[in-house]
């Protein structure tokens, strides 16, 4: 079982909680801590207090709720940017826990997490080009290309583009920015907000269903567009709670493409778009993998400097 | 300037004529030379007896009109996948010449080459993470993240997203595929089917030019929250020869982001959204990117296999 693979600490920074598992891969899990995500020094403090327990591991990977920097270049690299939790609005997460460790630390998003553990060991195992969507109380999808996530200026704000709308749906969506964009229209909060319903507790039957698949339907029409996922893994509480959603998104993602893209892998939409296989681990073991790709970087130009 | 940098060839494969240069940049083009685009045996063999005459080169890039496969895993890596130019379709262009020259050869569609040269040399230079689009008889558009071209499956197709409509405009669009994707309702051939008149000659007056930029402005919206974008570079004859569209679309983009990704990049539309600088040597500008990117893959590999 690949017992030579470097031992990695994985932390999920969330919203509610965090997750730390100290690992080499999903089968090998030599601990796991859970603690609440409170006020930030507290929460931080706490996690440097595992970190400090525990010991031979070296890499740190830290997947965080955001909006976060990913941006190396920039002086925010490693932190929270804005969000309405109180006291982690312009936090650094990254660079603090780089230097509490001393070890070479990756971090990103959770959503690009989550993807890349799904690539790594889940529903996408052994598949370098992937996207992952999560559904739930947000939308967001982060791009996988070559095993390594797709960056740039910032990160994937994939939720927020605004979707042809379904004809006769002229329903103003909730996004506070955009109003209709895909997750103004489909998230857990949008589907709450047109039917009264949270979007894991909707009855299947409920018509409000096909506005939700159209519209996820069309993300995942221009993610495919993108040329980048040979297979899309769909997660997040709206997808979770109810699997009769992914035949319908399955559909509606085919009939919008229309024939185009005309490949065997983006055909057959039932591997095509699949449900997340990691369950609660998918966030702290993408945390390893990013932990593993900061090493594996560190390694590289050392070596080749040297 | 640079007297050290490897010679490269580098062809721009395009639908009427083919374009080949041999360089190290756009100071150093030590020859140059123009042929039509005829049947595929011909136009090759051509190419082939300019590849023959030249020495000294290190590398071969290719930037082809396609669709093309770009999958390196795949038996069809090379081809022309797809096209209505007599005898072109299913047409390998990239393994054949590799074969012919022996060198490492890069092969990718003529938008990523361009977006290449731009990044590289001219309106986005010195910046690695960008987006051209172009806008003529198709629409494409080709991200590039730290300096390579974001690849996975197949070669972007971002023209055929469906973007939202503009409130009151229900024309059905162009596209044999989606009637109403981006490319179906802002390309030239769109715009010449919904006013009579040829995008590049529309004059600057004409009403469809607003619904022209509200799709536009939908594309950069979508690229922008891709993440990837620090500068977007938009060319093709719709865009060249209409200079007061790029205000328009930089306003629609403006306009519909309504504040998110709240970057100085982003932020500054009129830095973000730029014309091209290289004209008509982006192309096979392009394709020496992509032959050095080749070289530089090789020497790589090879050198830490050794």
């Amino acid at each position: 079982m690949a017992k030579g693979r470097p031992l990695i600490a994985g932390i999920e920074l969330g919203g509610t909680k965090c997750i730390a598992i100290l690992a080499r891969g999903p089968d090998e899990i030599e601990d796991r801590v859970q603690l609440p995500t409170t006020r930030p020094e507290e929460t931080l403090s706490a996690l440097e207090a595992v970190l400090d327990r525990w010991s031979g591991y070296s890499a740190l990977g830290i997947a965080s709720f955001g909006p976060v920097s990913i941006d190396h270049g920039s002086a925010d690299y490693g932190h929270i940017t804005s969000t309405p939790k109180p006291g982690w609005a312009g936090q650094d997460v990254g660079r603090r826990l780089a230097a509490h460790t001393g070890v070479p630390t990756g971090f990103h998003t959770d959503v690009v997490g989550a993807a890349l553990a799904e690539a790594r060991w889940g529903a996408a195992r052994g598949i370098a080009d992937i996207a992952y969507v999560t559904v739930g109380t947000g939308i967001g999808a982060g791009l996988i290309a070559g095993g390594k996530p797709v960056d740039g200026l910032t990160a994937s704000e994939f939720g927020h583009f605004r979707p042809v709308r379904t004809a006769g749906d002229d329903w103003v969506g909730v996004c506070p920015y955009h109003g209709a964009c895909v997750e103004g229209l489909a998230a857990g909060p949008a589907i709450q907000a047109r039917t009264g319903t949270p979007g894991p507790e909707l009855a299947a039957d409920d018509p409000a269903w096909d506005l939700v698949a159209d519209t996820l339907g069309q993300l995942l029409h221009t993610l495919v567009v993108t040329g980048v996922p040979r297979r899309i893994v769909m997660g997040g509480g709206v997808m979770v709670g109810n699997d009769h959603l992914f035949p319908r998104v399955r559909r509606a993602m085919t009939r919008s493409l229309a024939g185009y893209v005309a490949l065997p892998e983006v055909a057959d939409a039932e591997t095509f778009v699949v449900p997340p296989a990691l369950g609660g681990n998918a966030g702290p073991l993408g945390a390893v993998v990013l932990g593993a790709q900061a090493l594996g970087a560190e390694l590289s130009s050392s070596f080749t400097a040297a």
